[in-house]
């Protein structure tokens, strides 16, 4: 395919990509997913990849701690045959020694292809883009974006769907402090879908609706007529500092459940971008039930991880 | 060879196995041993093996610290040409997060095929095999099972016997709290040896002897006419808890030193699973000297559970 | 290339090698880094070299944290097609535990090729030398050696200078406290270059200059007519200590900046082993300057470890 030579070298957000990018981006993606399914289902290893990142550092650099995303990359780069370094950095102890350029910059000098990079600070990873010569993955920045986590998610929904064209989908939960919630609009938007999001009123930010969604007052007015719902994961420090209820108002006010998921269309789907707090966000029975995609994201989220590391490396696929 | 269809596909404890399955892997090992001490010895890579689970996903899991075990599981997937992804987590962190039981599915949805759990809690292992489709290895669970280490013991002596069956290995220490005794006495029984286990009063469990072994009360009894014996580590916290007596008393009760060592036939080994304490379970020079097993049975855990992973994940083994 | 045999199998100190020893490795890590670099600009991956290690066994054993150097040896090995296991110890945690000769002939039965060792004790590698099969390569102990960063200082100054022989370095900071001061004292004298040492009195070791160097007591003495100054890194527990001034006064006296390098020839190199602190032993202006090596360092240093991990452990290269 020759059409990855437009696919930027970075991935740093979604808002910055087209339409057409994405699409390429998760085409490739699926054909990867099938690829691993059908193999383990065989009981054998996956069509050979390995050559395609042969011989390429791929490098996650990590200053909050994260074990889901940084071993989906992981997975995702050596099943491309890449080698795979791994930093768990605290961003207090870079404060007193090196910059973060300094650090990125040595990290590049030992021969980085790709840096993959979380950051407390929004925008971290552009600032590590102007310092290297490596391709640079976003892989969560602050409040901003959550770029694969997006791509993920739209790729475990196209796959039900076929296409995003002509259906809504609600966010529900923290959207002030969700980068899932910010990439996700963007990227079910610019795929035809109707975003809506909802959740308690001190989380939900002023202008959102600059972003491209129309905000909800109430679960109801969210998944009324919706063909999926994405329920935010609550971060217990948000509890503590008093803007969010307790678990348990949180849970009857915006927790799915058997009840609350009687106001959602029958056949709608249920996303969490994961860990779950099972009788928060979701109660055991939505998370287990078959409208659930939960299990399915994590599955799509090697896959997209694979393809962002194809497409920003220019990996040359045959399809 | 046909037989590794029979081999299970998970390995929770020896004593579900029969002896046939274990001479197999026992077998398999024993081969793999030797490939990899010969290739050494000539300064080469070992004959290729690489291509028996290229491509496969190996995680390793492990709730209670261990470099030995968990380094010793990484180099035999390696060996094998498994990818290999390393998770250390704290119990008491995961009581406040997620289940054990959604940690796992997360890591099945990532692509494991193998996962490889320590937990000090007896029967997770089994736990987390009921909860996804990826093999499962015990690599020890609480005082249950920590099946590699007995089969490990197994090949070393069968290594210089030939066979265990008409053999007598005595097993000395905290009986009590060891899972590498008990995996122990199910495997060396099983292979036709007869087992005798001896430690202070307090840490020989009531009703051990239902287990297929005998319980001797002085350390002379243990060890008069024994092929082998096997000490096991003195856990410090043990001592602390008051039901041990301090270390020294210990040492001279049931420490083998050259004055003890003298109870034992001339020809008979000794074994440790490591790490020793030095002149408490195992004075120096016994450990040090051409009868103790200790480094071969470091050498004999890689091909164990190289022989684990190939029966478990069913690679197609040409002997 | 038949001379890799007369390398010596472990590398432990630059004071023990011969200039045709380190000449021979320098040439070779001269060629692994074209290759890396002409890989790099293309897009690709280098020219395989993963055949060299192919089943090898690479151990790090850190026993002071470093993430640098490390990862540095991991990206060697690992371009060497070696597999490679990392350990982060304290020494403390050691100290109470099994000592280093049992922890180093457990790594080697499990199947090390190679020990990487980094400790704060000068000569522990020479310890575990004596103590296991494996190739043992010291990654700085203590106040003695640190040979791998010796090694890729001259790499960088013998590619651009073409040879060492007449060449005058001048070496700057605290001199007593750093292997790196060592290693290239010897490393540089050996290649046929001049040595002079400089720093606050009470941070020059009496009788340095039996090793082979000049002790300059300024820093204009020591800059003045030098082709080449490697600023050493200030450890802020010497500060601390009170045998350094503060780091402003440091930077006043000892650090190069745009007015102190008007004492250095014009066409004079700047090195520092990393990571700077920036404003103390280099200005910023003088980091980025085009006469900084520092980021060609990290470069050649991989490539000087790959030299290294193959000559010590006698892969048959071909140029």
């Amino acid at each position: 395919m020759g059409s990855e030579m437009d696919f930027p070298r970075h991935l740093l957000e979604l808002e910055a990509l087209t339409r057409g990018q994405i699409e390429a981006l998760l085409s490739l993606a699926a054909g990867f997913k099938r690829e691993r399914a059908k193999a383990r289902s065989a009981g054998e290893s996956p069509a050979d990849r390995r050559a395609l990142l042969r011989g390429r550092n791929v490098i996650t650099l990590f200053f909050e701690s994260s074990t889901r995303t940084r071993s989906s990359f992981e997975v995702a780069a050596k099943a491309l045959g890449a080698d795979v370094l791994s930093f768990q950095k605290d961003v207090s102890s870079v404060a007193k020694g090196e910059s973060l350029e300094d650090t990125v910059r040595n990290l590049d000098a030992i021969g980085a292809d790709a840096l993959v990079v979380r950051h407390p600070a929004a925008g971290a990873p552009r600032l590590v883009a102007r310092a290297v010569r490596a391709s640079v993955i976003n892989a969560g920045d602050g409040f901003h974006e959550h770029p694969t986590q997006g791509l993920l998610d739209a790729l475990s929904l196209r796959e039900r769907w076929g296409t995003l064209e002509g259906k809504t989908v609600a966010i529900v939960g923290d959207i002030a402090h969700s980068r899932v919630a910010r990439s996700n609009i963007h990227c079910l938007s610019k795929l035809g879908a109707t975003v809506r999001v909802g959740g308690p009123s001190t989380l939900i930010p002023v202008g959102i609706e600059q972003l491209g969604c129309t905000v909800a007052r109430s679960l109801r007015e969210a998944l009324t007529g919706a063909d999926a719902v994405m329920a935010l994961r609550i971060q217990n420090e948000r509890i503590a500092d008093a803007r969010l209820p307790g678990a348990r108002d949180y849970a009857r006010t915006w927790g799915l459940n058997a009840r609350t998921l009687e106001m959602l269309p029958r056949e709608a789907l249920v996303l969490h971008p994961g860990p779950v707090n099972r009788g928060v966000e979701l109660s055991s029975e939505v998370l287990e039930s078959p409208r659930s995609l939960v299990m399915d994201q994590v599955d799509s989220g090697v896959a997209v991880r694979m393809a962002a590391l194809a497409l920003c490396l220019r990996a040359e696929v045959a399809a």
